[in-house]
């Protein structure tokens, strides 16, 4: 309907996730009919983070560093290593706040299926972390919390990784689930009730 | 809180229309985390568009070539020019299937509070198109048809068009306006009925 290159520029936007056609459509006639500059610059932000975000050698979160911010901050506290599934799970528990560790970011999680084994998200680099280093024992990781999401993948994720750390000098945690604060029981799930049942303290 | 280059895409990605903060999150991520290729190719439409695409030397849409796909289509009526605001408008009316004219698109309405005049939205190109054209009298537009927006600025916009092709050997008209088919009369706005009781036709 349109000319080839706004049609071609559709098409791309569709790789944006929850873009469909009506909003490709919409995005694309509003670049060039009002905010070509905007465009430009997006361009070239794709470009230069394509080009040049890898990944930190310490924790595997996104980053055009050699390591990441939160790994190249002397203050935070290297003993404790939280393992997460993605760089927005990192951002979710700085915004809480509370956390002063470091984390390690799968980038994913192990899902058969998919062919995504242990080796993709890097587990190797995760244990060696967790193994005692010689040079650096005031660095030594002494608890490992496992923070990846409550889906079958993330627990079979979860579950790996602690059956690997078994055998090393460390402290293997979960993150607690349950009934969400602020949450109303009526309207939460079965299978988070349960768990929230069954995970229940003692006051 | 990510790294310098993530950031500066978040930030770029908001000029799209619909996103913001959190939808930029997620967007960047999922390009630098799953759909790198995606993002190259955004990057080259982007360019491609912004360098390439212009305006329809005769109905002023936007194409990267001299005349749009409907202008150089042969077999569509000459003497029918239908006039709206947008490219998206000319689709949606071609998605309807019944106009077999042309098009004449302002990309844009009156608006004097924004600075927006006659000359910044086409009206002498399009009175031009209205003129008698001693060489092609095949080719005369017979009837232009207002399909502005139903908002102050589109019926503005008719209106001052209508006035200055008062004088032209040209019928004006302007697409109706009521209540849309299938729509309930409970729901419909107190403007829309009024316009509709006002507009009602003998049967």
């Amino acid at each position: 309907m349109f000319s080839p290159l706004i049609d071609e520029l559709m098409a791309s936007l569709r790789c944006l996730p929850g873009v469909g056609p009506k909003s490709a459509q919409r995005m694309a006639l509003h670049l060039l009919e009002r905010d070509r500059a905007g465009a430009e610059r997006l361009a070239a932000s794709l470009q230069k983070a394509v080009a040049g975000v890898g990944r930190c050698q310490r924790c595997r979160t996104l980053t055009e560093q050699k390591f990441c911010g939160i790994c190249a901050n002397t203050r935070r506290d290297n003993t404790l290593l939280c393992v997460v599934e993605t760089p927005g799970d990192v951002l979710a528990i700085e915004q809480a706040g509370t956390y002063q560790g470091k984390y390690f970011v799968l980038l994913g999680h192990l899902s058969p299926i998919d062919g995504i084994g242990p080796e993709d998200i890097g587990v190797d680099q995760l244990i060696k972390l967790l193994q005692d280093d010689p040079e650096h024992p005031e660095d030594r990781v002494r608890e490992v919390i496992l923070a990846t999401n409550p889906t079958v993948e993330g627990e079979a994720t979860a579950y790996y990784i602690s059956e690997r750390a078994k055998n090393l000098n460390v402290t293997v945690s979960r993150i607690a689930h349950g009934v969400p604060l602020g949450g109303e029981l009526e309207f939460i799930d079965g299978g988070t009730l349960a768990h929230a049942f069954s995970s229940r303290r003692r006051l």
